[in-house]
């Protein structure tokens, strides 16, 4: 396994489960391994290609392989860890109730690397007793073939605390940070959250809907609107959630899409090859987390309207 | 010309342009003409073919040419008339000031056969001293080649009086009823632009947006609630303009739509062909109207929003 040296005093003694070895999981967990971290992959449908050929990240941090991955297909052949970052899309993780049990001992911590909202209190169901955790990727990267991920721009992982103890949060961070990879420990994770769906509610379901990238919908007068009026709907039920967010910040994400380059959402790109959307974790939760405060988010409901029917017409 | 002799005794003396030779005008002009009526028609692009080949009608009532019609393609060639019929799409509007005015004498009567609001009080600050009317046309019917008409389904034409003499719109009911198309003189003009709208609104731009029939978007339990959302945003609207509307004609017109053939509202067949779509008259001026009375239209606002950059994406 390739471990690049200058790294690995920087490294704990945590163990680490990936699972989930797309887009963000192929490049996180391989940045961790690549430092000398001791990360151990569950693949899916890649395995065998992994086995052979390694784990492939063209970064525009600096491309590398890792060869010999600690390379698993079955949760039950892993070692159970300290730490179990969950990397895949919300859309599966009704399928955690039967992959985590072997990967958790007493205080293992499982972070779920996701978007979305009101995905930890669904894992606390099955799953009482464990430390969890969430994090937010603000990343462009995307797997563009089995075991092999690329990795276009920014790369900030946010994690915050769900439930557990603070200085497991603060060295999963630090083992990030000394492996590369720009993490912060957000002192609020649901605020995070919301700040997140803030972007994520207008782009990644507009996107879809309008067969658009973000640069497209940014340049039009009546969808730069609409996104503007989404993400107000998004500050509204953050706000009557209580956390609080200046409707300002709508503004702001405006501008810092300006700068970004022509981008497909991920939702978009799940539409692009006909894998299941994002749209429980996104859009319903957001929805009925608004609800229970008596909120109506009309625009992001229509939007999600929307994305169940063109999900249906796969 | 051909006349269907049966119907001529029917017929008043009044005469009638029809500008818009269209789906609309081709049929309802048509009927007309081949009843025995005396009918004027405008042209634009068809003209020659007319001319030379007659106005086609392929009507589930019976299909008929009329061989010679009175045929223009401009309005300084043709009579005064007692009746304007205007078939054409509410887009084209604006060039009603140039063409009008050699049709007016000084009782003539304008009718606006058109989806839509507001456009009869356009209409009436370009030429305030004339009498005006709207019409609905319940219908399908689509024109598929130069002066060929194909009328599918129904046909029910409901005129009303914005100002002007109730006499006049009796004798054109008449006219009509009397050339075999059931024609119904409303009361209440505006309260029927309004209860049209109420199918017009989400049915027009969602089949638009989502690239989708009538039917498609009533099999999804996401679209058709979606539907019911915006028939609810219209009602209220009406209400606020103070044009009653019982909440249950969404149920009605839902019920209505559910024994309709799979249809291509109108507006997807303008998408369809790169066609301007009504939107203006149709989306934005209904929410202008809504929001004069402090009412917000969320959801129909967001189709506005979508359909203006669909539009800008031709």
């Amino acid at each position: 396994m390739y471990i690049d040296e200058k790294y690995k005093m920087n490294m704990s003694n945590l163990k680490y489960a990936v699972v989930g070895v797309g887009a963000l999981g192929g490049f996180y967990g391989g940045m961790l391994a690549k430092a000398g971290a001791d990360v151990h992959f569950l693949f899916h449908s890649d395995y065998d290609h992994v086995k052979k050929y390694g784990l492939r990240v063209d970064s525009v941090l600096g491309d590398f392989i890792i060869n010999k991955p600690n390379a698993y297909n079955s949760s039950y052949d892993m070692p159970a860890c300290d730490v179990v970052l969950v990397m895949m899309k919300t859309i599966s993780n009704n399928i955690l109730k039967k992959i985590l049990p072997p990967l958790l001992k007493e205080d293992t911590t499982v972070i779920l690397i996701q978007n979305g909202l009101s995905i930890e209190s669904e894992l606390e169901k099955d799953f009482p007793g464990i430390a969890i955790g969430g994090g937010l990727a603000f990343i462009c990267s995307n797997k563009t073939g089995p075991g092999y991920i690329k990795h276009l721009d920014y790369g900030k992982l946010t994690i915050g605390k769900y439930k557990g103890d603070d200085n497991v949060f603060s060295k999963i961070c630090s083992d990030f940070n000394g492996a590369g990879v720009p993490a912060y420990f957000a002192a609020d994770l649901m605020l995070a959250r919301w700040k997140k769906l803030v972007w994520n509610v207008p782009y990644n379901g507009l996107c879809v809907a309008l067969k658009s990238d973000t640069k497209d919908l940014m340049d039009n007068e009546y969808t730069r609107a609409l996104l503007k009026d989404m993400m107000l709907e998004v500050i509204a039920a953050a706000c009557a959630n209580g956390y609080r967010i200046e409707k300002s910040f709508a503004d702001e994400m405006l501008k810092s899409t300006d700068s970004m380059k022509p981008y497909n959402p991920s939702m978009k790109l799940d539409f692009d090859n006909k894998r299941n959307m994002e749209i429980k974790a996104i859009y319903s939760n957001t929805i009925e987390a608004a609800r229970i405060h008596g909120l109506d988010m009309p625009k992001v409901k229509m939007l999600e309207q929307e994305l169940k029917y063109i999900q249906s017409k796969y």
